[in-house]
């Protein structure tokens, strides 16, 4: 694991998160990007070297959606820069940690993305995340 | 704001949650302290910039002991470093935040801290924090 690449949080309403935010971090959204294959759309604040990235769901279904009816509003995930996501999935497997996804997929933000259960991570929903351009 | 400090974590057991945190994040803590006037046993881990903060209650009635009876172990706050808690505290104030603590006190690792109460943080608990080196 390399840095904390992004807190990801989960809203109801992204423009009025979005307000909040800025008010709270003393920064405006960068951008704005909306990841049809996870029902989100999502706005990114950069805070000096780490992002937060604020979730609100795009159908009620989504897993965002979900999380916010079980608990409100708040923290969804932290997600962490990993140099080569496939061997680090294999370490966290070889480590007992439950995969949700046993291979990397494309998330936001130019990412490859896998998340590991938070129940093999002590509650904690973490996520994984490859630039595109570590690609091979 | 300036850069995210630490991401604070609930857990039931230091010990044992300092074993697997190890073993997700690839590095061991590197200490561990006890905040008495929290009622919490807290260790520290590094990831590249940015810390992650276990938190342990030390009695039932500690604010970890009431939030994992609550929501489970899990992210309990994120803390951000500030250059000036007070003046941060007066801005956050006048944006129509919500403070717990109107004024820092002493936290862990050497820090002047302050929390801002999730309900006007989009459920998010907040704590500001400030290296006591740069007290006046």
């Amino acid at each position: 694991m390399k840095k904390i690449e992004h807190i990801g949080i989960a809203v109801k309403d992204l423009r009025k998160s979005n307000r909040l935010y800025a008010k709270l971090l003393g920064v405006e959204h960068y951008k704005i990007e909306c990841v049809k294959s996870e029902g989100v759309n999502t706005s990114f604040f950069k805070v000096d070297g780490n992002k937060i990235e604020l979730l609100e769901a795009t159908s009620p279904d989504s897993p965002i959606a979900k999380f916010i009816e079980k608990r409100g509003e708040g923290v969804h995930h932290i997600a962490f820069a990993v140099d080569d996501i496939g061997a680090e999935i294999e370490r966290l497997k070889t480590e007992g940690f439950e995969l949700i996804h046993h291979k990397a997929k494309p998330g936001a933000d130019g990412k490859l993305i896998a998340f590991l259960h938070p129940k093999s991570s002590g509650g904690v929903l973490i996520e994984l995340c490859q630039d595109m351009d570590n690609k091979e």
